[in-house]
């Protein structure tokens, strides 16, 4: 079986003005994809294109325009305003491929936690929400300075890919494979997208212990 | 800090005559380790002992009296019946580093799933029930066709130890530690253990995919 071919696909980041969707847009675009940020402000989203014009094609629209132009849509937003903004944005995303990093943690003077999510995991509410999409979860646990730092050449990192639509699953992990040092692999079904995207609160405990910006990989695969 | 000495300590294993248990007391012994393995049928116990006894010192007894004997007790246990032990050994544990390694999966004909505990994980149940002894959650994530197979010298993977006291976390680490390849690794606060112990799901259903017997890594660290 081929990977599928990216090179004709335009990637939308929505909530790409954070620091995790940055990072994301500025590796895609690194590997020559077409990179459309989402922001519920467009020109703030056009303004943090711009400071990635140098390494690829990188727009900034609306999260509205920029999930219209899209064949993939990553979901990079925080978790409070998550099924709202996937709520408003239902119809834009009708039939495409939306992939959801999003992990829904909680802080406190103990650090981070899971929170509990009603439909198990933020993944599954995007599932319950976009009835009428290809809903995937993946990059819980990469790291966002890692990523936006333009010295880290490889990102070595596994990316667990979650979802029950094999065809979206397989593209997604092509995905991943784009950028150097980063993997994409099945990580399991929707209904065990929870743990994934939770043990980011284990990484972050780990970064805090160890001074690190700790990923996963997966070993004997 | 130099890493806690572990060769006057004896190790327990509870539930030590299923794959898991019997694995991980067959690398405990290897590394010269005192091995007690715990089962309801203590003749049951010591006749899996006498299977591991080229390997090292290990004998069998009783739950109770393995985790008696014993100064770390691993609890390796179904998850049915979790709760029923932990509260039948709760005298015989009292003040001793007391680990979980339990994973509490369901399995239907899609696959693996993690189960929802009501105190949030094994290791807090365990936590809950052990109010006297220093419960840390590890383990969790180690193939036990690998700890069992003799032809496999080293077992790549780092194990996450949860937990809220750090003596004990430092302990369990250094008995990860002394497997060729395996590194202990803080994973974080009980309260995240959760996800460590459902990640189990992911990496079975990865095992399904890839043929794999998967483990993790932490990369950075």
């Amino acid at each position: 079986m081929s990977a599928p071919d990216l090179s004709s696909l335009t990637i939308a980041v929505l909530g790409g003005t954070g620091p995790q969707g940055r990072g994301l847009a500025r590796r895609f675009a690194a590997a020559g994809l077409d990179v459309v940020l989402g922001s519920r402000d467009a020109q703030r989203a056009q303004d943090t294109a711009a400071t990635l014009a140098d390494v690829g094609r990188v727009r900034g629209a609306s999260n509205a325009d920029a999930a219209t132009a899209a064949d993939i849509v990553l979901v990079v937003v925080p978790w409070d305003g998550h099924a709202e903004l996937l709520e408003s944005l239902k119809g834009e995303l009708e039939g495409k491929v939306v992939v959801d990093c999003v992990n829904p943690l909680g802080f406190d003077k103990q650090g981070p936690y899971a929170l509990r999510v009603e439909e198990g995991s933020a993944t599954q509410q995007a599932a319950a929400i976009l009835t009428g999409s290809r809903v995937v979860g993946a990059f819980h646990n990469v790291s966002a300075v890692l990523l936006e730092d333009p010295a880290v050449e490889r990102i070595e990192t596994d990316v667990l890919v979650l979802g029950d639509d094999r065809e979206a699953t397989d593209l997604v992990q092509a995905l991943a494979d784009v950028v150097p040092g980063m993997r994409g692999m099945y990580g399991g079904r929707l209904r065990n997208a929870h743990q994934v995207e939770a043990l980011t609160a284990n990484l972050i405990a780990i970064n805090r212990r160890y001074k690190a910006h700790a990923g996963v990989r997966v070993t004997d695969v």
